[in-house]
């Protein structure tokens, strides 16, 4: 099925052209390839398509790619978000065939294979939809403002803004219930994002910032990170959800498990145990919910929103129009979903763009396979979890592993020096280099 | 009349502590010293305190201290803001004395002798006030939107997203009017600031970001420097100023001086002499006015808001109030303005700190004297001025002073070492390490 739409697409293209090169004598226009979204997916297909005769354009509302497993170090002031982040243009400035747009997509018209931005229409013969997704409340959007999610740079700074802001305001405060609540910092969601924003808020307080303040202890700051199954991080075995519960609580971080969030507001949470915890400062990271691909294309996606595609990454019923990272749902050979992982992002990507070429050189391509290389987690200065094929392991190997990982990955040679300083630095010292409160401009 | 002024100030505060210290037996009570703000002037008088026996308290909106010089550099892109600021608590964090409160101050009390905060009323035996200037428009406010000052690191992360995204915006457009618009950088003031955002502009445009464009030229960007003045950066001998507008044009930037500017809205600039640039990206570096320190005292100030202090850097009629840095109006042994350079607020951060240590150990003090170590503007890669005692040059040789020099005072050691990697790797490759355009949160 799949081979036939390329087939179609291919055939388009051909008539597409007739018309054109005929009234203007134009060379065979080359077919063009529109990827929305920079993140790992979309990065990974461009850079896939690289030499092949097409035109790649890439749309991102944003200017720059994220390396988003480092984010929440953002958040609590161990890295600089220019570290992480990197100009989409700039990665791509030596790919001839790739040009780089920012605009924020308003549509797609797949009659006439066209995607809708605010300021024009973009023809596509194919279409890669890498946008992404972002944190969701599942019907409680009101949240949002008490307990902001994590996926962006502006919500790293602002989560940075309000865990340092708390302990600032404890330090003015002379109400000692007011400061109590201060420095009562509340994660909701056990997955990998909130075990590492609860161990990095810890250990910011009880290390980095312990010396600095004069009416308060930052160490005595409570971290609580709440969880509504029955054990944290899903994805990984028990075995190894037990470990990194252990080594929180080592850190500091009360775990409460089985316990769901009923209500959130400006006074902290309320557990569906009955529970409140006075908090000034609530964190999200208790789900996501796909970008609005499903919508654009007008078919159906799971609970959610991710886009359903065939074994091929291609949407059903919408000739040329591929979506691949966390906007996919995808089954694994197992018929598990695959994970909203980078490394399912880049192989997707990857993917795509080499069935793009197959196609164009009319050759079959087999189904989607995902290599699963191993899950991390890490939970702190020298505490991980790591799930890597046969073996299962906690502490400072994980750890080690996990920071090689993450910085090998991290895209640009420049970026992976700086952080690797950063983090020597900061694990001889115990110091946090970005712990600037940036305010909107003001006068 | 200062030494006077200190020992009223000593006899009220013997005074003060009489029956504190009966009623609850307490040990005598050492002089609280307040000081408003933590930029070079405020934190410099902290530091001179150190050891000294009164309990310090330094108050800043803000939550770090920032290396202003350096700041044009975050607002083009090179550097990022964590490198160029700091916590203040973090640099006072091993002086027992002092304490930092992040608060906004509301005014001043001088009868009671009290700070008010929005949380709290500070009481002081001495008040330093060192609150710095903001940029100003001189009976124009409604120039801020379209043409942004460059004081704070909200400000810098906002003009850097200004020219990213002129760039950006003119990859995008299809309307060579248009983008021609949006290739059009004006700077507005020939100050140290003016000249340096110039440069840093030019050099982006044609280096940095030179191969990452595919529907523009980004080296054909216009800067254009307007000086109403009839020569650039005045503070410096005009030998100088001429080879600043040199190296200036050889870099690429169009100088035109006894140029003021008339008009100032979206469309760009209309200069007095009839003129008009189109232009998306308008910066103002033409002028700055004092903080509010002069309202808050209800004490004369001069025409740019600045505080008049006696040669002891004491307020007339205010007893125990010192207003030191750009907050200040000080006049030099030549009878000139002190400028508003970072040099000059140390020095009187730290005249004042001694003065507080003197009129505690009954020790008279000499009036204040500004010590110029000279004066240095950097124009670009390798371009810069130098006015140092007997010597003026300018080149490479400048610039090397420049850089030398900016990074020795650039507050911690840490810093130091990431701004010199950074620079090293700006020097050798052209690049741009922070290229982010970061907007507000949004979902």
């Amino acid at each position: 099925m799949l081979r036939e739409s390329i087939g179609d697409a291919v055939m388009t293209i051909a008539e597409l052209d007739k018309p054109q090169s005929k009234a203007v004598a134009e060379p065979t226009r080359r077919p063009r390839v529109v990827i929305l979204g920079g993140g790992f997916g979309g990065l990974n297909a461009a850079l896939g398509l690289r030499n092949a005769p097409v035109d790649v354009t890439i749309v991102d509302r944003r200017n720059y790619h994220l390396f988003q497993p480092l984010l929440y170090q953002v958040a609590t002031a161990g890295l600089s978000p220019a570290q992480i982040a990197m100009p989409i243009r700039r990665i791509l400035a030596g790919q001839k065939n790739a040009t780089v747009l920012m605009e924020k997509v308003e549509g797609v018209d797949t009659g006439s294979r066209t995607v809708l931005t605010a300021n024009r229409r973009l023809p596509y013969d194919y279409l890669i939809i890498a946008t992404g997704a972002r944190h969701a409340y599942f019907g409680h959007d009101d949240w949002e403002n008490t307990a902001p999610g994590l996926k962006t740079i502006p919500d790293a700074t602002e989560i940075r803004g309000r865990i340092l802001s708390a302990f600032e305001k404890a330090e003015v405060t002379e109400d000692p219930e007011l400061r109590r609540k201060l420095l009562t910092f509340v994660v909701i969601g056990g997955g990998p994002t909130g075990v590492e924003l609860a161990g990095a808020i810890v250990e910011l307080a009880r290390k980095a910032i312990v010396r600095d303040f004069r009416n308060i202890d930052s160490s005595t700051a409570r971290v609580v990170l709440v969880e509504a199954d029955k054990r944290l991080l899903t994805a990984f075995p028990e075995k190894l959800s037990d470990s990194a519960k252990r080594q929180l609580e080592r850190l500091g971080v009360e775990v409460k498990l089985g316990a769901a969030v009923a209500a959130c507001d400006g006074n902290g949470v309320a557990l569906s145990d009955g529970q409140r915890i006075a908090s000034a400062c609530v964190l999200w990271a208790a789900g996501v919910m796909a970008s609005r691909a499903a919508k654009w294309l007008d078919v159906p996606s799971d609970r959610a929103g991710r886009v359903i595609v065939d074994d091929h990454l291609h949407v059903p019923g919408r000739e040329g129009v591929y979506v691949i990272g966390d906007t996919a749902c995808v089954k694994g050979t197992d018929g598990r979903p695959i994970p909203g992982v980078a490394p399912a992002a880049k192989q997707m990507g990857r993917y795509v763009a080499g069935l793009i070429r197959a196609g164009l050189a009319g050759k079959p391509v087999a189904p989607f396979r995902y290599s699963d290389y191993g899950n991390l987690a890490t939970i702190g200065r020298k505490a991980a979890v790591a799930d890597v094929g046969r073996f299962q392991f906690s502490g400072f190997l994980a750890w080690q592993l996990w920071s090689f990982a993450h910085l090998w990955f991290l895209v640009g040679f420049r970026n992976r020096i700086v952080v690797f300083l950063d983090w020597a630095w900061a694990y001889a010292t115990f110091d946090r280099s970005a712990r600037l409160i940036t305010e909107r401009r003001d006068r």
